[in-house]
């Protein structure tokens, strides 16, 4: 971890922050550029997973395009210099001024989720007199009953429309006139770290490719989405995800033709790159025992261990190497009970005034943050600008 | 519900926003105003429920105290105008600036949360030249063996001192000179609704202000925290939560003798006055037959669903009275699968372009809202402003 090798630096900078370390976050765009460029497919980055400017500067200079859940996050990857012609944009509900100005951007596809939401873009298209690229997102589950992997579910879930529900509009679908279908668009879920579960999805979308195409459907491209997982249990063992296996897979299962294949990566682009680094303020121990740091840290900040039960690995930067190694609950300033990062966490004895790091925080934390509590949001410190 | 009554008034604003009820606001202040007057009793708002300045201004006006919990939340409640000397700050990370700040501002009192902080507080008040007043903040689990009511497990929560703590350090805590021993301060939860409870935690008080008096502590004030529950579930038949019956529970239960009682409320007093007010924009039907109803609100306006799973009663306030009902899920525009309001909420017959409200989130609605997404901040309408 790079905080531990710099800490007696980091001393001089108010926590909480987001400490990025801007080496490992090329390294990781360098893999996925390099790896995606073997077989020719496109790289989105999901940008809900961290907006900060110094960050998307880099990814832009690597040429990846822009995955976005809002007409705020269309607009932020807009302003930030991405290329339109390279912006997806998904969303289950989209409003109808964040739908004007997808449209009056020419994106590459605004991805559609509901029949409604077609309607909407052709109606509002004809308004502009253009015709939108559209994609198509389907809910990938076309036999629940059959599919007891990761994904289970999904066909319950509000992302996309169903695939039953396209093959029964198709006729409906083809006849709008102000949008445009170049591409189908699928999302299996997030965090996937059993690469097989990538093979299901490869089968699916060869069964919905070839059956919506024979109603019709021309498909420039195939958006598979994201969802590799980052190591949050041991990150030093696997700091840049393994974009080559999922490619690999993607290329042995999928019967592409010649369309083009785009994935959406947010978090194993970003989430190993960024520490959370927060100062000890106390300790405690409870009556039953239970021996407390509380950190100055919280879920306003960091939310994933109070809203998913998220565990990120968390290590004492400024302990001596021989310090002895104690359980401890690390616990935020926040007054929630929820307010917990880890309640059962080794390590080095820790003592009011060190400095922990919170691990693989880069995706969904700053862009995750909150005021609660009035809380300050926290700042940002970047590898190459520290002295 | 206002909403209702003056649905076709709240056509005109931009949704999402929340809809705050000033005549329900100031009925509910007179009542506890006027319940609490006749035992003496003193209240704090928890300010960290809602800090809207509106709300603030008209708590103002009822003379409640304010219970704060963080050195931004005590800056907040002091810049709104209320009496330094009716606010407490509690929180078991407070940092340094925090501390100084709230020692220069001779606020009624710091709880203190661990003897490492009581010590940092006689320190920091001797730097300044000052003592204290300060309230010990007690975790209440006396026993918590015996005790299988809503608290059990406190005594291994992140709050307060333990009560064993505090017996073994009672002639260190005594002998620090800057900081000066005014009150205790428990609290034992929240969204209580079996006022039993408040039954077992008079006792619990009773033996803890005992003991401790025993021992030299001599407090002027018992803050015994709020945690009176609001109902969630058919806020109208309860608007006003009963704090008549919850203090006259105290009243017959707490062996207070001349000592003051102070209570904090948040939730109870501005939960049911707010509602988050949200325009649908699709309907959709998952594959399973789930119908969906996609509002333009999500978690970043209200994130105790996505969080908590807390409920909160929805209704279509704009549909006709004699529509048919059905049953829905309502989910919102966050591209988090988490992002759901009610899996299963039966609403008149439910439209795009309806408006639904959410009931009673006046209370850690606003105050816990993110910008995930890039989703601007709701607004705010006071029936009071409304033509």
């Amino acid at each position: 971890m790079l905080s531990r090798q710099i800490a007696s630096k980091l001393r001089g900078y108010e926590t909480p922050f987001y400490l990025y370390d801007m080496a490992l976050l090329r390294q990781t765009l360098e893999s996925v550029v390099y790896e995606s460029k073997k077989y020719g497919y496109k790289v989105h980055y999901a940008i809900k997973a961290n907006y900060d400017d110094h960050l998307l500067a880099v990814i832009r200079e690597y040429g990846l395009g822009i995955d976005c859940a809002s007409g705020n996050e269309l607009r932020k990857a807009v302003e930030a210099g991405f290329d339109p012609k390279g912006i997806v944009y998904a969303g289950v509900g989209k409003r109808d001024k964040e739908l004007k100005y997808a449209i009056e951007q020419n994106i590459l596809a605004i991805n559609c989720e509901s029949i409604q939401e077609l309607e909407l873009v052709d109606a509002l298209s004809a308004e502009a007199g253009k015709v939108t690229d559209i994609a198509l997102r389907i809910n990938p589950d076309i036999d629940p009953k059959t599919n007891h992997c990761i994904d289970t579910g999904q066909a319950d879930s509000k992302f996309g429309i169903s695939y039953e529900e396209v093959l029964e509009h198709a006729a409906e679908i083809r006849s709008l006139k102000n949008v445009n279908i170049i591409g189908l668009h699928l999302h299996i879920g997030s965090q996937i770290r059993e690469l097989h579960v990538f093979e299901n999805m490869c089968n699916k979308v060869n069964v919905i490719v070839e059956n919506l195409e024979k109603l019709g459907c021309k498909f420039r491209f195939v958006d598979v989405g994201g969802g590799l997982g980052v190591n949050y249990d041991v990150p030093e063992n696997e700091p840049i995800p393994n974009f080559a296996s999922l490619f690999s897979i993607v290329h042995n299962h999928l019967r592409i033709g010649d369309r083009e294949v785009h994935f959406e990566f947010g978090r194993s682009i970003v989430a190993e790159c960024g520490e959370l680094i927060t100062t000890v303020l106390f300790n405690k121990t409870t009556a039953t025992g239970r021996k407390l740091v509380i950190v100055d840290a919280s879920m306003t900040e960091l939310v994933r261990p109070a809203m998913y039960g998220s565990y990120h690995n968390i290590e004492n930067i400024t302990a001596k190497d021989d310090e002895v190694r104690e359980k401890y609950t690390v616990v935020g300033t926040a007054c929630e009970s929820t307010d917990v990062f880890d309640e059962n966490v080794t390590l080095r004895r820790t003592h009011r005034g060190d400095l922990l790091t919170i691990k693989s925080a880069g995706a969904y934390g700053m862009s995750m943050a909150s005021r609660y509590n009035l809380h300050d949001l926290p700042g940002a410190v970047y590898s190459d600008e520290i002295k």
